[in-house]
């Protein structure tokens, strides 16, 4: 698949058929995951993936919206050393979302509502911090999938997003 | 270029040729980062997007490693509303780095230094937050270069990352 518009192509997905994601799948978006960059390469994050429909369910409890990880095929939380990482947590979840985003599968980063509560039902640290859940599934019937064949500047006009001048500054801020 | 070959193959380049990116190609790194998805699609970002050699400079004195920026071809400053939005910065640097790396250029990101006085030389307001600056120009004689063909199984034998066993928890967390 084209990489330009995997990445500019890349819509949440929040709406999952139920069947299960191929262990050897969701290994290759772990290993997009694992090879992303971070600081001074400290790798700071911590991968849980989830597949067990009971354990869904009681991780979406702390979650801001729990459908879409009680719905979702598979998750992946992702746990970092401190708030600091917050930024490579965005970066390795990137990597992992637009991987699946390549293997046919949707994802979307979910905010913990009540993280103390998430880290004591994963067995996690409280000193560690969970920036994100990724839900993740095959795309339901209706939902947004990966464009095999689209012109990049195409799907760019199309986008719900604030206009390229608007979020583009020259040499030096203007307000 | 092959979606999962230029995720799982991104290394960071910090020694760039002085050769200018064509305008064209820093708009389609541009609208990569634009196309980001971000929490309640806020798109809490704005990019300030320098090429002027004296600005380059000036910028580098704010950060850990002057000489990262000042011998840049370009460097993309990526400001946010507010610390919070470290995450979704992460998310829009790693598709700006990425779509870079499709089109032959190499990328590091950049942390200040010296946030406030990178805020004052830009003409960002002081209660923006600046989590990265990505370097990036061509890649000089000797650095790391896109793979157009290679094994991502190979490639992700060979990167200088901890084991997934290591990272990868199932289920729960075991320390």
């Amino acid at each position: 698949m084209d990489a330009y518009l995997t990445i500019v192509g890349k819509r949440e997905v929040r709406q999952y058929q139920q069947r299960a994601i191929p262990e050897a799948v969701l290994t290759q978006i772990l290993e997009a995951g694992r090879a992303s960059g971070s600081s001074r390469n400290r790798q700071p994050w911590r991968f849980i993936i989830i597949t067990d429909r009971v354990r869904l369910r009681d991780v979406s409890t702390s979650m801001a919206r729990p459908a879409n990880i009680s719905g979702a095929a598979a998750a992946i939380v992702v746990a970092v050393a401190n708030a600091r990482a917050a930024f490579d947590a965005g970066r390795t979840a990137q990597n992992m979302m637009l991987a699946a985003w390549t293997l046919g599968i949707g994802t979307c980063p979910n905010t913990p509502m009540d993280e103390a509560s998430l880290k004591t039902a994963l067995g996690l640290p409280q000193e560690m911090v969970v920036p994100t859940v990724l839900s993740m599934g095959y795309p339901a019937p209706g939902e947004r999938r990966p464009l095999r064949k689209a012109d990049p500047a195409g799907v760019l006009k199309r986008i719900n997003r604030l206009p390229l001048a608007e979020v583009v500054h020259r040499e030096a801020y203007r307000a």
